[in-house]
């Protein structure tokens, strides 16, 4: 640490389902704060134990670094307890990911999830430890936690075992976990298996592994599906030492194998303005196309076939 | 074009040989404007045609959006030409790319070269038209030259011949070319063929195709290796329609032979440093490594067994 601690507790560790929240954009593509910010709300109102701002799903790497600082601020001046996010603040550019780190944890998040640099490719372990020690000690403040963002299939940039190690060995307590995207469940049973011990907090990346994530001693899930089915995936969180998780695991499967039958982000939006009855949130930043009114509808079906109300 | 011509004539076509600038930094990894600079003066002395800053291997996706800018704005105040310099201004955010894409044209640049949002796979065409056509719109000036990167070993996500038609039919004169970075002579040769004619000039993405594009009728390369080696790469370009064209492509290639075998930026900054005699160039930004003292000396070793004297 290049500096000391700012002398508050860090947040509680964050457990449970985390949604990457949508991000919803006006019709000049211009983040729709307001609009956000009800999300948020929404989400924490029917099962989130967090919110994984600035993820994947929420198209962060479409937005601005300012514009991820001022979605936050309109967060935390509305209320939301800082104590409830996860801000995604990796990038690329190392002045970027420290700014929006600094900013997160300064603000009081119980965390920040961080992609690994994603542009270049065959890059070694070297260069990734010293990406993100330089962004622990540059942020020099002993509430950071930082959990790992592992989605070989989106940045095909992978953060494996021998990596955590090191960070794990250098920055304990302040390496706190990791979000397992990889759609691997042995990846992710490994990782808990190898470092659960350690104080390092894994969370499936998808709520299909939600119960063997549990049942093998992780932290829950942080799932782009949580943005419309919340409830329904809490409540497994919620009973998942009781005889009824297989089946209602089996129920969410069902949601998320109709879902993923379309883009993840344009078909979450496309559920979400139904559901609000507002087509406004059907949009997305390109290099991302909304869902057409037809996949729309049919999408609709099949997931009230699954046993989903969309409209609630 | 959403706002009128500012009324200056774009600059003159680029053509020939254009560097990536390779970006120096310092011990604590901020860019060195003055290193920039005089390296970027070194290059225009030693063949280079043209400057194509920010790109790939001048490690411009580590840059934050203010670095590029003060970067940019410390050449031309120190009189670099803006009809030399191609600056990279593609970005994963909309915001972004149109911000760094109008302060160089309003600048007088002679083009931007433009990655495509390389974050989200398996995007389509449509949502790749539309990003490119949101910053043409954006930017809203006829002197505005885009030329297309791909390189789909490094973003992941190409920009292929459907792209390019749709590009130059809806924006003839704006959308102006294209560096081929996919290693694939067969691409290269396509895209000038089918759109060559439509004054869409394409580069190489690397030396070893020049005199193969020059013969196609393409405008020439832009190359990592014309960071240490432009002079040798020029002459070919001037020489391309002599009986000695042969030899002198065969020379470059045993040049970048040598370099291949090493990881580029950081072997293109061993190289520099050792000619400037200045250890600070070997300093790249993680997620990539410097090259170790051991390796940049065989580097050196096998650079000079190729003809190729590292101290010129």
């Amino acid at each position: 640490m290049t500096t000391a601690s700012k002398g508050n507790a860090p947040a509680p560790r964050p457990a449970g389902v985390l949604a990457p929240v949508l991000t919803p954009f006006r019709a000049d593509l211009a983040p729709n704060a307001e609009g956000f910010l009800g999300h948020c709300n929404w989400l924490l109102e029917h099962g989130c134990s967090g919110l994984a701002v600035f993820g994947t799903t929420s198209e962060a790497n479409s937005l601005s670094v300012e514009e991820r600082e001022r979605l936050l601020e309109h967060l935390l001046g509305a209320g939301i307890d800082p104590a409830k996010l996860v801000p995604g603040t990796g990038s690329c550019a190392l002045p970027d990911a420290v700014r929006l780190t600094r900013a997160a944890t300064r603000a009081g998040c119980a965390g920040v999830l961080m992609l690994p640099p994603f542009y270049y490719k065959g890059v070694n372990d070297d260069g990734l430890f010293r990406f993100f020690a330089e962004v622990i000690e540059r942020v020099g403040d002993s509430r950071l936690r930082v959990y790992l963002y592992h989605i070989p299939p989106v940045a095909h940039v992978g953060i494996g075992p021998g990596l955590v190690e090191r960070l794990l060995a250098r920055y304990p307590g302040v390496v706190a976990g990791m979000k397992d995207s990889s759609g691997d469940w042995d990846n992710t049973r490994a990782m808990i298996e190898r470092f659960g011990h350690s104080g390092f907090d894994v969370f499936a990346g998808s709520e299909r592994f939600l119960l063997a994530t549990l049942r093998a001693g992780g932290a829950g899930c942080i799932t782009a599906t949580a943005n419309v089915n919340a409830a329904a995936i809490r409540a497994l969180f919620d009973a998942w030492r009781t005889d009824r998780a297989d089946g209602l695991q089996q129920s969410v499967n069902a949601v998320r194998s109709a879902l993923e039958r379309y883009p993840v982000v344009p078909a979450l939006k496309a559920i979400v303005a139904h559901r609000a009855r507002d087509t406004g949130w059907r949009a997305v930043r390109p290099p991302l196309v909304e869902l057409a009114p037809d996949r729309a509808d049919a999408l609709l079906g099949e997931l009230r076939a699954a046993g989903f109300d969309p409209a609630a």
